[in-house]
């Protein structure tokens, strides 16, 4: 009834394949490998309700009233002096903005740099969630091969010269839905190919302190060495999304058009949640708090990758994660992922096809699990399954 | 340095003048209407530190988790129900969809509706938040006249034959900035001109609540009769802005098109605050709390507008609201509103010029004042210097 009124931007936007798929999950005999949710034990409940009646009492009707755009100074002096700690960041909090959630972070940069049809390099496959914020500024969407190791740099090469495109979009830790991590040489390979060129580059980070495996973190591509670098990170992950809080690191011009269209979108993020956020982290020890959760999702990533090993047949690949949420399986070549799925449900296992994850799905061979809710004995019995199923098509 | 990168609409949208103006008014001796936030009287406290410790042992987890797009149901119910009863609207919660603040339902609107250029009319003045978030849409704004009763019949025919605008934007309870209240005579004839038009109509009513004049609420511009309405409501000024909660309520067809635009945007909004302040809601009679603040702003407004008349020269025009936050002060024809600007500083009184306000603002003679933040003393005080200011430019 109202097609003639809607934009050819909200036409144009694929309904969401997750949420499609979310519903027939809903049943609970299915053990779903397909939702995204952080496992509640990141969650500091305890600490939490100390701090918001700390806040009632410390702040009174601040809390409850309008705020600034750009966010609450304490919290953004905290990212500031994390990101000095952790990466030797020459930062202020004039560099840093509070939005409401990463995905915010995502729309609002589409709203400040993307024209019609410009062109965007993406990891191939990509979040989905950046492919539907982009697709409403109706980027051109240029997706760049993603390897074991990062991304493939001739790839890369070739896309550049083509395209030249005005914005880069990369998860370099523990990527969704891959769970690939670039190795510190591609890191430096991909920025000797674009540090010359008009690109802007956007690091997303949601999953960065969630490496559980041993080795260091592995510092961003370009660190420190260019203005042209956007950096994204969120508090969902470590401490709790349903306070929608995230960030973006950048350059202060950046930032302050940033504002601009962040006062234009919502004027500010719950101020609230900023507050209780920030009583928390300058109470409590978040690295411990980080521990525990690591603890949790390593002991669930290593059952889930056993259990792969043991159950699937051997033409079958996946990723081994050392941190974040997913684990990416490839199916041989020509396997529909589609199919999967139906006998999957038959055998009471769900989990993403890899369609959403890119820009143009056609014959699509991959799929992505999530290990973080639920625990050894049920990945095991869940990883089973779906390699019945897929002995089965 | 990154000009060459920024999008055309963001390089279009104009910088806030608001955030200017107030920071010239952060100096404590200057008495400021520029504001636009509710008194804290608005906001129960007591009555949300007892909803949160509540929440947080009922709900555990769920109120740290990511949650539904559309909004918490209990939420979306008690809205529903709210309507039906005012209103008798024959709506359920899929016609209800949670926004992060009134502001991102004006950013979704312009998301799902607007394609660059499409005509979209406004009342002049109009609230400036619109005026930014579509003008991010590459809107085309066709003012239309606002007089002492609401919408200028004749401009408003006029518009519709010229320029058959897709969407049109209207406030009529206690619009922001003029305090205006369409009056229902008025009403009707607004939608006998547009009910057989292709024109979709966004009805903003943040103030509804607050009528602290004797008089019945007067009902929405074809209340019941069209499908083609689109109302927008908050809890900003009943109960806390900080919390960054309204809704839209419309058409299913409509709402899920905003809910795919909402996915993109920011996810979810708050499910802390969502939980907290159904709670509140469910738990506490908010008539009898909305009692409390119109009394409040009723005296505020009485001693505004009786100041005025007694110190204000004669040939100033102004407002008399029945309720909401502001009133709007003409002065006379070819004055320059920026002089008076400059002056009241001097003399320690803060007001907002008209200019924000208008689509094409230029030799600006209107200037919007905030009563609901200074008691009957301060309020005649900067009255008082606002009209030595006038009488020296």
């Amino acid at each position: 009834m109202f097609e003639q009124y809607f934009s050819e931007r909200i036409k144009n936007t694929p309904s969401s394949f997750i949420r499609e798929i979310l519903k027939v999950t809903q049943n609970h005999e299915i053990i779903s490998f397909a939702g995204g949710l952080p496992n509640p034990i990141s969650f500091p409940q305890e600490e939490l309700k100390i701090s918001m009646n700390r806040i009632a009492e410390k702040y009174g009707a601040k809390i409850y009233q309008y705020s600034t755009t750009a966010g609450l100074n304490s919290l953004r002096e905290f990212i500031v002096d994390r990101y000095k700690k952790l990466w030797k960041m020459n930062i202020t909090i004039e560099n840093v903005i509070i939005t409401t959630g990463s995905q915010q972070a995502l729309d609002l940069i589409g709203k400040v740099f993307i024209n019609d049809g410009d062109n965007i390099l993406v990891e191939k496959p990509s979040y989905l969630g950046l492919l539907q914020a982009f697709c409403m500024y109706r980027a051109n969407f240029i997706p760049t091969k993603l390897n074991e190791d990062g991304l493939d740099i001739e790839d890369l090469k070739n896309n550049l010269k083509l395209y030249k495109p005005k914005l880069a979009y990369l998860i370099p830790n523990f990527q969704n839905p891959t769970g690939l991590t670039y190795t510190k040489d591609n890191r430096n390979k991909v920025f000797q190919e674009i540090r010359d060129e008009n690109l802007i580059l956007i690091q997303d980070d949601p999953y960065g302190e969630l490496r559980f495996e041993d080795g260091e973190r592995i510092p961003y591509i370009g660190l420190n060495e260019t203005e042209k670098n956007i950096y994204l990170g969120s508090f969902s992950k470590i401490v709790t999304p349903g306070m929608r809080l995230g960030y973006i690191i950048a350059n202060k011009e950046i930032i302050k058009m940033i504002e601009t269209a962040k006062q234009a979108s919502d004027l500010h993020s719950n101020i609230f949640g900023q507050y209780l956020i920030s009583d928390y982290l300058y109470n409590n020890d978040l690295d411990k708090h980080i521990e525990k959760i690591k603890k949790l999702y390593k002991t669930q990533a290593n059952a889930m990758v056993k259990s792969m090993e043991e159950y699937f047949p051997k033409n079958i690949k996946y990723t081994h994660p050392k941190g974040g949420m997913f684990t990416w399986v490839t199916l041989p070549e020509g396997s529909d992922v589609l199919k999967l799925f139906d006998k999957a449900i038959e055998k009471k296992v769900a989990f993403v096809p890899g369609h959403p994850f890119y820009v143009k799905p056609d014959k699509v061979n991959t799929l992505r699990l999530n290990y973080t809710n639920a625990d050894e004995q049920t990945i095991e019995t869940g990883i089973k399954r779906l390699a019945e199923s897929i002995n089965e098509i």
